[in-house]
């Protein structure tokens, strides 16, 4: 049972922000080294999915943990507003069209979860439909996971009510932010608590687990993301394929 | 008028490793920054197409020179066979369908040249096809520069047929290059001087024009296709978008 008012979004106490980097810096050359094995093997697929609150530090994620990882084996998916070709099908249609194929790491910058978050949030939807989205969810999750070998991480940007003021504003304030500005965003976070309220439910009602990151640090969101995908790839005994049996004709 | 057999597929002699590796971190330090303003200026896109014989380096390229963008910015697409599917179709129209949107960098790994390349090689298409190919691959590049502001590289990667054999050989005999391996590589080796022609070919009738990438030495060739890119993204005035003109409610 996941509260996020139990979690601290800061880094532990006297946590040295050199020393983590450091680590960062071997998670992030260990993930490099195993991308080429994935890809290489074509055994197993990678999905991770960043959710958090706008200004939560997701783009920065994406940049600094997957920076030793080679572009051909990457894949980024931004989810906006659905099209109207998208709003025509199921939620989990134009989902479903990005998952990674063997090999691949497909990262998600917001995802499904936004059907039972900011369409619930908002009541577009009532909770009859939010019961059934689940099901959905966690019966769509575990396809990938069972017939395309696909390893989810889910990651929520867990940022403090105070560190998103901070950081909206310096897009208020500095040139090169600016074009992220987005008036929506100020009022989407008058909804606060009921975001927190769904993101908690979306947590616990969801069957594979999902990694609260701390993210008021941007040094220690990437330090928790980097290590929490480098342990799980390392469980997975990738290799390069063996030797094929051929010679030069 | 290129032709192939005039141009060294070394680097200049008494080039020095070092010295150009230090360029090249230079010109991909830059191109990351002017990633940045492209992405969140969403005025021009940009498409970078390789093309060379197998073992050419053309993905080694795209984790080298790409190495400071931001993956979200990053589109890699490689082209291989076709699926029945686009075989039903125009060769033009499973290409047309990645290219970049405004604001991205797109990267073929292959592209639709191949349709004037393997295909005419092998004499799969008759000359009057390749023909109207060529009319159709330029109205093509037209339109994305014409109405989409797509600014489109072509880079060739100008391997010697001695350094193939040594890339290829190092596939044979080495654990984590093995998995290239593929015994149709050697046979498309044996039209070498075929493909030669009909490389230059591709060079003389296109009309957006090809840069030739001397690859025999990878840290020349990063730093070739660096320098390329950000000399011409640099004439292009990319900025971030004026301040908008809103404030905190």
């Amino acid at each position: 049972m996941i509260r996020l008012s139990d979690i601290d979004s800061r880094p532990p106490k006297h946590a040295d922000k050199d020393d983590y980097k450091d680590l960062t810096k071997e998670y992030t050359d260990r993930l490099g080294a195993l991308q080429d094995k994935l890809y290489a093997q074509k055994k197993y697929g990678v999905l991770v999915i960043f959710q958090g609150m706008d200004a939560s530090g997701k783009d920065g994620a994406v940049k600094n943990v997957f920076e030793e990882c080679q572009p051909s084996g990457l894949r980024v998916t931004s989810f906006k507003r659905p099209t109207e070709e998208e709003f025509a099908h199921d939620f989990l249609w134009r989902v479903h069209q990005h998952a990674p194929p063997k090999g691949m790491i497909h990262i998600f910058n917001r995802s499904h979860y936004e059907d039972v978050l900011i369409q619930r949030v908002h009541k577009w939807v009532d909770e009859k439909t939010v019961d059934s989205r689940f099901d959905a969810i966690n019966a769509f999750e575990s396809l990938l996971q069972t017939h395309a070998n696909t390893v989810v991480f889910k990651f929520y940007m867990h940022i403090s009510y105070e560190q998103q003021a901070i950081e909206l504003q310096e897009r208020l304030d500095s040139r090169s932010k600016n074009w992220k500005h987005n008036e929506g965003d100020w009022k989407e976070r008058e909804y606060w608590s009921e975001y927190m309220r769904c993101y908690e439910d979306a947590f616990n009602r969801s069957v594979l687990p999902w990694t609260i990151v701390p993210v008021d640090e941007r040094w220690y969101r990437d330090y928790v993301i980097s290590k929490t995908i480098v342990e799980k790839l390392e469980q997975l005994g990738l290799d390069y394929p063996p030797f094929q049996k051929v010679k030069k004709p």
